[in-house]
């Protein structure tokens, strides 16, 4: 089983289920996928280094996680069904001031695990102490576009210190040169970034040429806090700081009004929709979809941090997000079946700048195979509504990104010993917390 | 492996988790819980025929599905994003006119393989040609409570033909003489029954002394046009009819308002939780807990058919059920995991009149073991936490129901053949409907 994962290599994948017909699929040596057709494998056996047996399976890209705290995997289950103040300044925080840089490489090693056993090919991740992240990410195999969680509490002096955190973790991953791993700039939020230090990330990102990553009107008073300080809605106090771009992630999004969803879209900005966070911390308004979708912007989908969710399954999360939008806006055709898995897919591709999304020939190898012979994905009446609805990360058996293997019957290198390293890992942490 | 798969015989389970504390627990050949505790293994080595290594995972009871339609798996995906009426009339309704008892037999078997692979031992399940239906869990191992879904559209001779079906499921039953099999009677909700029908089946369930199981105020036009036919709510109008017991299960009640969550409180009447198909249907109402626990009610929890969730994974469902409750009534300490848990457990118990849903010595070994070394059961600051917000089914390893092990390693005999008989029965099912 090692022997075939984890490496570049010519791969054929055989009897898949693809776009609703029988198909194989060939991918190159170099991680791009060659061709894609019913019966390719006569013209391919020969050349691929690896033959999977896809048994029928739903061949379908590696699903895209655009907002994420992948570190915060270690606080899984350390604080719920708290109010949102009480368990930040209780729990989280008390806990995030003891962190040390190991912890947030095993937690994202974690993480990433996680991601990988649930076909997540790609992630875009805010938190501190990144390059440590990076380091878990070019480990794991997968996509990661990371940035730095820039908080500079309206201080002159603490915004130079971020600035100058943002700039090392650029320069830093850039010297990494693992095309997989991309960084962005995090401007927090708004309720934690001052004008001068959204406008300052926003002039960054344009003269790096990368991308933004920010939280944006979560809670309601976010939105009266922003309109007391700044006499106007956050969105239009971002887009007057040079934040909304096309190459901006704003995650959250459930207080916007129709006013906003049309700057978004008129800016090209992507959503990261984050249900289960959103419910588990009752923000009391879902992000609105309708609106979103007629202004024409790119919503895609987002697991949060473990801390709020508390997992990053995102097969689960699309079935999430297809629920809370038909319950919420009360119309059960809303955000059905087909929209939702583009959301998980090919909108998350599009918000981190990936050409990953899709599997035709020429894209990156970014597939996840899902079983066809689970209990949850039968009978086989509609693939896409069974991948929705009924399967999670469980179902998946195979996860290849940039053309290696990561998981094969949901065998994934090292797992055992990443999931040892980060439990020690996140009780060593609760304990240095306590005895501080 | 086959072996030990399905027969009763006295089992070790040697270190688990249980209670939040290291334990064994020791299954007598009579399929009950004969001794937990730490390091009782000694004690119990020689005596038991089978030992499973716990390796640390959770035990837990197993999952109660306090309301299903289980052979509707074999409609999972044939239609979704729809609104009620037109999913009902244009796909499901003549999908249904043309199922045979063959079909009903393999739809429960694909149902009951879901559930023992997600952890559930014990489900109640509501349909027609129940014979079959009982059929397939006498095979299968867990328990359920059977009911003949008596709809007489306020017609007399339809109501005699119902009565008639429902004695004969009821007789059928007993004759089979399997104590993890019950009946109960199934008036389908107050929309499809007359009150004559309503009262006979109150009378009937009285005479037999088995449970009651019926639909309750899903959607806000059930309570409407009650109340313009009856000049009352729903729940006033059954009390009436008699059908309000501490033997009754009533699904969804959404749209309960407080003065019928104080009668069925008062009343000791089960309440079954079914979010995933609220929010999917776009009910626009969560059932209120709040009210239904400030009452006194017992809550419980089920997954509906499959046709409108569309799996039947009560982990996941338990943490849907602890997100809806946080997100409507915008409180995130409601319903917390702790509670969620209970209700998937031993409220659901309470709701079948199971002895079933605590791990204690003299219950019933219905005993499910759920993964430590999962990524998302990883790290483990809180047992429950994990279980409710961050595992699904799939994390479940074993299966234990009355003594006999349904599922070890994640196998379940005949699992192949089931899915393979289940998906063909779907596409015979399929063809049939589009060709009459």
């Amino acid at each position: 089983m090692d022997d075939i994962l984890g490496r570049k290599q010519s791969i054929l994948i055989a009897d898949v289920l693809l776009n609703g017909k029988i198909a194989d699929i060939f991918v190159k040596d170099d991680g791009i996928i060659g061709a894609t057709g019913d019966g390719i494998r006569r013209e391919y056996k020969g050349e691929a280094e690896v033959i999977i047996d896809g048994d029928g399976a739903v061949a379908l890209p590696g699903l895209i996680n655009t907002h994420s705290h992948a570190a915060m995997s270690l606080l899984r289950g350390y604080a719920d069904d708290m109010v949102l103040q009480d368990w930040l300044s209780q729990k989280i925080w008390p806990l995030e001031a003891n962190l040390t840089p190991d912890d947030v490489y095993w937690g994202t090693k974690l993480a990433c695990l996680e991601m990988i056993k649930s076909g997540t090919v790609a992630f875009n991740d805010m938190y501190f102490m990144m390059e440590d992240a990076a380091r878990a990410v070019d480990e794991a195999g997968i996509r990661a576009t990371l940035s730095y969680g820039f908080i500079d509490l309206f201080s002159a002096e603490k915004r130079e210190a971020e600035c100058k955190a943002t700039e090392n973790l650029v320069r830093h991953i850039r010297t990494m040169n693992n095309p997989r791993i991309r960084s962005a700039v995090g401007p927090h939020a708004i309720y934690t970034v001052s004008k001068e230090g959204l406008q300052w990330c926003a002039d960054f990102a344009a003269r790096e040429k990368i991308g933004i990553h920010i939280h944006l009107s979560e809670t309601e008073k976010e939105v009266n806090d922003c309109i007391v300080r700044y006499g106007k809605r956050p969105a239009f106090l971002l887009d007057e700081c040079g934040i909304l771009t096309p190459h901006t992630v704003s995650a959250h999004c459930c207080w916007l009004d129709e006013t906003e969803c049309v700057l978004l879209g008129k800016r090209g900005v992507s959503v990261s929709h984050n249900p289960s966070s959103n419910m588990k911390l009752a923000t009391n308004r879902a992000m609105p979809y309708p609106w979103l979708k007629a202004a024409g912007t790119n919503v895609c989908l987002g697991t949060d941090g473990c801390a709020s969710n508390n997992n990053l399954d995102m097969l689960r999360e699309t079935k999430t997000a297809a629920l809370l939008q038909k319950f919420f806006w009360n119309d059960p055709t809303t955000l059905p079946a087909h929209e939702a898995l583009s959301v998980a897919t090919v909108h998350g591709a599009k918000g981190l700048g990936l050409s990953t999304g899709i599997l035709v020939s020429g894209a990156p190898a970014d597939i996840i195979l899902v079983s066809a012979r689970a209990a949850s994905n039968t009978p086989h009446h509609n693939a896409i509504s069974n991948l929705v609805y009924s399967c999670c990360g469980g179902d998946v058996l195979t996860t290849i990104c940039d053309g290696r293997i990561l998981m094969h019957d949901r065998q994934v290198r090292d797992e055992g010993m990443i999931v040892a390293q980060a439990a020690t890992a996140a009780e060593e942490l609760v304990q240095r917390t306590q005895s501080a």
